[in-house]
């Protein structure tokens, strides 16, 4: 038998890459893209808030008119007026924010990556809420960080928990103030306060990651902590949210001499995000889209929200808690402590329901008896039928 | 004073990135934007390739049909039938290769990225060719590898120098086989034997880089290695050479072990590429377009090729020599040994030509009178003009 005909060999991989695993929890939702499946799963913004059109008509009008610049590779910073426009909208409260503060990244899961590059050596303290954003915690751990997790309660974040003791070493604190993915919750205003004083002396970038904040239902913005200490704060923004993810266009807003480190270490893993939809992206936002467009979002997962939060007053048995979110796309649900929501998973999925067990999202220590359910893809029938089986399997273990 | 008046402080950095230095090159050739600058420094495609009427058509077309997909997340391998597509493009020469092999990529630069993170650990052995792509060392760097240099001749890398003692512990070999990044030289045919040969038994992975393969000037590339050895080749490819490089679109075919783990360590890095621009390019090439597009390409560059041999012919005085490539977009200049290109480039550039001196493109032992030149910007009346200024300088110093 020729070599050829034998299987690849078994190369040796860096550390980083042999702790990766399969996850259990994504084999088990595969089947959800069944129709007849209800899914809570997902963490996907609804379709039917993508502005096609208009993205049709921006594509088709920059590739008739600056098809050179669009097509052509382009500097690693990204699109002049798309940071220009970026850094005025974040120029509020008495901040002075300025263009050469923002980097366009792939994504904001790059942005998460680059601070990781930057930021992150093996066994370097990382802090985290308990419980935080998964994605986040997939990006930090190739850099193989010590996580800590900082305590939280039903508002977020405890600024007091940040003693020396819990935060010596640390390279950075990774927090979600606005509708955080999982738990919903948002950040109040003394907290952001006294987070971004933390941050004004403390010898480790605060990174205040806010993909949801411009989706809160009663249309009432709480402050950016990058607003409270713009050249202690790192921001990270996404148009994933508001206008649509498969573009891929999110952004860092930092202090200057980390956006020179977070460049190189851009240039070095994709060069720059796709000139196109980066244009495209400016060319949709650029005469106030969003203010128009933002709201029809927030009234159309409020509404989704409120079905939500209904059928789980209705259905759910004593001894099953959940927070009621002011914005953003996620209920957290507490099971009583005997219940283990991955177990709970596999009998949903067998009646065609669908919810992320929160294990995962804890960085050490999990709470297994925690779900986190989404209701942004699902019409109000279909949530109330989902989290009527739902609760029955519930009860069925109490 | 308020301290949010203070300076941002100073973060630790990571290792890595504390090791990032800016390019002196990169601050000489911010200059090379003005007009009557004739640059011959750059390694970007001509814009008069770019198809820009058959990708306006294609958004519109994916706009219209399928927003919803074109707009929303995707899978992070990529989507489907442009996978099934290069699969079955590299399917030649009896090689079967399968979709399951191939992850799109954010760009050919993030097939690097992903490979560094996937193999290397700081201070493992990588094997790189002598000189080598500069955009290479810097994505592997950032795993902090430790470089060794494999020999090479006019023809390339030679495979004979691949002994038990310089390929101990290597965790990959990268190599740029056809009209490589900077020397545009290309591996002949029996040189590709030997090292797909050396890749079945080899306990890490040959790389195989493939920007440039289209661009053979006359028509007749050579086979690939992976089709040699299709289980043990690591092969990167790019539409940015035959597309357009500002839609970042790129994938790498490996064994489904490693595309297994590339896709996890892709997902923490940018979740996906783009799904629109995915779409646009399948929609642009699906129906054979390349086939009578690239040999646009090949003879725009072949001409620009000839103009600049004629020139370097015509003004270069005894003493310097250089390659004459059969494909890509450089040649690769050898001057008297006790000319400095990077001192070179400083008097050029005040004479408004420009170059990239080949100092950089080495891991290690740099040949610093050594310099990469593109002509593939540049019409034939400048090649000649900027060649004969930058061949009197060289004069004056010999």
């Amino acid at each position: 038998m020729d070599q050829s005909d034998l299987k690849a060999p078994m190369w040796q991989l860096s550390e980083r890459a042999r702790k990766l695993t399969s996850s259990a929890i994504r084999e088990i939702l595969k089947v959800t893209e069944r129709p007849e499946v209800i899914s809570f799963a997902g963490g996907l913004p609804s379709p039917a808030t993508f502005p096609a059109e208009r993205m049709r008509a921006a594509a088709d009008r920059i590739l008739r008119d600056e098809p050179a610049a669009a097509l052509q590779y382009s500097a690693t910073e990204g699109f002049a007026p798309l940071r220009e426009w970026i850094a005025k909208r974040y120029s509020v409260n008495g901040a002075q924010i300025r263009a050469s503060q923002v980097l366009i990244t792939t994504g904001s899961q790059q942005a998460l990556d680059l601070l990781g590059k930057v930021l992150v050596c093996p066994d370097s303290p990382v802090l985290v809420e308990t419980p935080t954003y998964l994605g986040a915690l997939q990006s930090f751990s190739m850099y193989e960080p010590r996580y800590v997790q900082v305590p939280t309660d039903e508002h977020g974040l405890i600024p007091e928990a940040l003693t020396p003791e819990l935060t010596a070493g640390a390279r950075l604190l990774y927090a979600q103030p606005n509708f955080q993915n999982p738990t919903g919750r948002r950040l109040p205003i003394e907290r952001r306060r006294a987070l971004a004083q933390f941050a004004k002396t403390a010898p480790f970038p605060v990174i205040e990651d806010d993909p949801y904040g411009a989706l809160d239902y009663a249309g009432e913005p709480l402050p950016t902590m990058l607003s409270m200490a713009p050249d202690h704060i790192v921001h990270l923004g996404s148009f994933s949210k508001v206008l649509a993810p498969g573009l891929r266009v999110g952004y860092i807003i930092a202090p200057e001499e980390l956006i020179f480190k977070l460049v190189q270490a851009k240039q070095a893993t994709d060069l720059h995000t796709p000139s196109f939809t980066q244009r495209i992206v400016y060319e949709v936002i650029k005469d106030g889209f969003l203010d128009t467009h933002v709201p029809t979002i927030r009234e159309l997962y409020r509404n989704q929200c409120a079905a939500m939060l209904a059928a789980l007053e209705r259905y759910m048995p004593e001894g099953v808690s959940w927070n009621r979110p002011e914005g953003g796309m996620f209920v957290w649900v507490n099971l009583p402590a005997q219940i283990d929501s991955m177990k709970l998973l596999e009998e949903a999925v067998a009646q065609n329901v669908a919810f992320v067990p929160g294990g995962p999202f804890f960085a050490n220590e999990a709470q297994h008896n925690t779900l986190r359910l989404s209701f942004v893809t699902v019409p109000p029938a279909r949530i109330d039928e989902g989290v009527s089986r739902l609760a029955a399997l519930i009860r069925a273990k109490i």
